[in-house]
């Protein structure tokens, strides 16, 4: 099989050595990207690489390409996932597929006339830590799950112009929480209320966002979620899950630096969590590109689908909402909206 | 000094040792219980406690008594702080002065005309733990707080019987952690919202109570908050705080049974938190008598006084409408139905 | 019952306010100190001591005391002991009876003859962790011990004047250490080898005793074991003990200071063991007297009779032999000089 | 420039992968085996490998290939490194290079007249962990290096038949034990003494080995070290390292295999370390092998030339002379014997 990869920045270049590792009978044949880097273009070389475009179509319009990844920036995503369907393609698309519920839909109903796979980049269910917490949630060991706790916090702010672009927190940076809190309860998200503030900086708050919330989550079952947001903490990438049930607890807690621990008169030391999310998530990256070519290889459903990629923006504009018009929302209202 | 304990059951028996081991000038020179038991009352005199009445009465009246703490039942605190400040007595009273805002206004009226101390049972403020926490939080370790994240799980549900008269999961179990956010902030909370349900036990449904619940709280300063509750984790008293500031973030973690750690081939076992309140709090309790006993020999305020008393009381009313009506309810709607 | 103490210090204290605490029908009816504090003798009174003395023997030949508590300098502990039994008297005699194995197998050889019990103050075998690691062990959890490592580090050094005088790092330190693998094995050690070095100050090799020591021992049976001594941690106290075997391994950590946990950009830090032995093993001298009066009460044997007095003693011995000579040395060599 | 890897099993392979992924200006041109496997074959040919044989004499007489990974058996060490040297070619050799000192000095010999690097394997060294405690301890971070403790267990033993030739546990398992005592510490060692018996399995002391040991060794400086090792830990591979200093503590802990924590009725679990070595140092072999590669393309000296290869052998003989004769052994008796 055959593969091309729509966009060669940090992400794209990620999964291509994802599947340069471990897909044995992938090739990867053609990459595009307007604004591909000298060392990007080396490297694709390098690594037997033949077509090095700047025009994505060409890699749509290649007949012996069966695979896309979609790896270009947030507002490109929904045009190339349809375009690639369209041509018959497997698509892998970097979350969010869209900010547009409605571009999600389109996606959603051509994928059922069209027989091909599509997997939403979710890249934390495929993180080793999270996957056996969900197993364990899942296979009953600690009971009937009664609260979820989720923490989620970024190292540092993205740039201001990222901000103004990104959709907001809750589509931005929560999505993925959004997306976990399905992945381990296994279950659909009712009602939504959110607090928020700006804290971090005040730029956020002048560009219509905020960068610090307290999203309340209540589960179809009645099962609760709490997560936490903030832009920026300051002793690196805070990513924890905790699952509470009848019977017991499971923490997922957060990959150190390194296990070395110092002792001194001030305290005892330890490392703090890694703070790069492509260090802390490389595994997860691999994990999601292997899993996704295993459900091209055995036709089955990928891991990850378009209904994976809808619901965490329902989940997300509803927290919009709640902080907007400080209440409570239910996903029945968003979905009335969109008429799902 | 002269003290009589009014009450003598678990919590007045503790307060006495407390008493007997620390209050160097202080004497318990009499207890009251109408159900003492036979044990009790041969403890009270191998340490020396000369009265042992059934009513309550007879202490007050004790011209030589200064200090009154009540360890009755909740329904007798009003009364009994009312009548032991008209007697001119400093009063300890277990929390919560009341369930009636009412109730409490009129002791902090009656506290405003007499020159007595009051102070209100909250132990937690006094666990070296968390007391650890705020101080660092108020030195600014962290910065400027952003977010509090207070777990607090039982670790198995009261009885019933219990359950109807305890004022709701959120007067009678909350009531603690929304003194602990206050304590820790150092700020008043603003407003509050919670998603609550039953699952640890369908009976305290129909007791028209819940077990299980995530309260979000927003401080006057912006400040966001999250309380999660629970009547039953089955691994122990499960007490948590988490500080998260602008400079980092600390964490009050549980007190383990031992420091024994086990490593199997099942994976490596350490000990589940005490499970046991006495246990986990005994150092609280100890500390909370002592610094009540200091505050009336330096003529000082209490460390936590009939305000401290009240807010939570308020924030715990805030919270069952917010459940009750399904919206967020502000501190001051509640206040303004009691004219405050 | 009623005691008398010897030697009313820090820790004759601690063993009284044990005693006031949970020795329900024990009474202290004397004390006896050449140096007695006036803060100590008003403690005594308001405790309701009766006799306070400055010469020991004025509680050995008060009939109406059934127990003596030894408490005084490790030189007098032989003789006080001698007299003690011989007036039918219960002792417990902190640690090391004597450095003299004569004077050890003289007490020896006289409860031999006497009807009273005679307790040896290893304080760590009541430490809750060690007790329930021990408790593990023995019980099979780990399957056959294979090692068992202790750490053992004083937070500082002693002042070189008790240097001086205490037997050398091997009786006064690691003597607790050699205690902690009898107990924690229930096996006897066969031989001993010592690497050691001065590098804590230079004083104590001017003393003639080394600071810092690593300490080999084979059990009869064959299982291993290693000490690791330090006169200064400056991290605090540090104890550890570590059981490896064949079915896993148990670790009792340190203690520490409280559960607090910072994480800021230079780490996450976390409190440091409790410094202080008194703080670190006040529970376990208080279960220590606990376990004392349930054996005079039950009639039973002590948990740490004069075999576990005399045991570690020769140990001590053999490492210091060890050192002198740079060789690994039997303790049945240690055995044959003194005849036992 | 170009690599040729002799002996092509799971070492060898390893070493191979980390050289696709990191050589960027490296190519591997030859492998040779004399029992390749289908699937190495294969895997070789996918990755770009033109010459597989079977003889590694090709490999060494091809010209065009600078660099040689010597990943046979220990027994061929030797005389691969010896004909590899004569030929002019940079060697990466496995530990370790013989257990033979006279064969290792007649490399250091060679070594001198040839201008080649040459780098042993101790991938420990190359382990972030370990890494960043030696760094640490380097830098004066705990002050003057008192004690250095090592534990070393495997998860399970090798087959009777490898116990057989391989040098006894000392040179085989040991051996990278004393390379971390030299390595964190920058000393060399003078004198051993050793502990040793056969718990694990009877099979190793009919083959004349021993499975569990604890080995103490003074350094010149006069530091302590002490290590313990165990053919099988049934909780997995544990490797830790513990450095104790005049102004703290270093540790460096296992790496487990999640960060999942599950705590029920039980206690609280947490899971293993990494069972198998390859999962365990993978990313110290990638490390390893970049930091060679780097070597060669600087002119600079190897991390682990092959004085660091002699001196754990020599350390490892006067370990097996220390449990044969029962005494501590000076490592310069060792150096005697040949002539050092």
């Amino acid at each position: 099989m055959k593969v091309g990869i729509i966009g060669f920045g940090r992400i794209g270049k990620v999964h291509a050595e994802s599947l340069i590792r471990y897909g044995k009978d992938i090739e990867i044949k053609a990459i595009s990207d307007p604004f591909i880097s000298e060392e990007s273009k080396n490297w694709a070389k390098a690594n037997g690489i033949k077509d090095i475009y700047t025009d994505y179509d060409k890699i749509l319009t290649d007949k012996k390409i069966d695979i896309v990844l979609i790896c270009a920036p947030t507002d490109k995503h929904f045009i190339i996932s349809k375009e690639a369907i369209l041509k018959g393609k497997h698509v892998f698309c970097e979350k969010p597929v869209s900010h547009n519920v409605k571009e999600i839909l389109e996606i959603k109903k051509l994928l059922e006339k069209h027989d091909v796979l599509y997997q939403v980049g979710f890249n934390r269910r495929f993180d080793k830590n999270f996957a056996a917490l969900k197993e364990k949630v899942q296979s009953g060991v600690i009971g009937d799950l009664n609260i979820l706790k989720i923490t989620s916090r970024d190292p540092a702010p993205p740039p201001i112009s990222y901000v103004k672009v990104s959709g907001g927190i809750f589509l931005d940076m929560t999505i993925h929480d959004f997306d976990m809190a399905r992945y381990v309860s296994g279950e659909e998200v009712e009602e939504v209320f959110a607090f928020g503030g700006v804290m971090v900086d005040e730029e956020i708050g002048k560009a219509g966002d905020i960068d610090t919330a307290i999203i309340s989550l209540k589960f179809k079952s009645g099962v609760l979620a709490v997560i936490d947001n903030s832009r920026k903490a300051v002793y690196g990438y805070d990513q924890r899950v905790e699952a509470f049930g009848s019977k017991g607890q499971i923490l997922a807690r957060n990959e150190l630096e390194d296990t070395t621990v110092i002792a001194t008169e001030d305290g005892i030391l330890s490392r703090n969590p890694k703070y790069f999310f492509l260090e802390r998530y490389m595994q997860a990256y691999t994990e999601e590109i292997k899993q996704f070519v295993e459900a091209i290889k055995t036709k089955s459903k990928t891991v990850c689908g378009i209904d994976d990629g809808l619901k965490p923006v329902l989940i997300g504009l509803a927290a919009k909402k709640s902080i907007e018009e400080n209440r409570p929302v239910k996903i029945s209202e968003i979905e009335k909206e969109y008429g799902i």
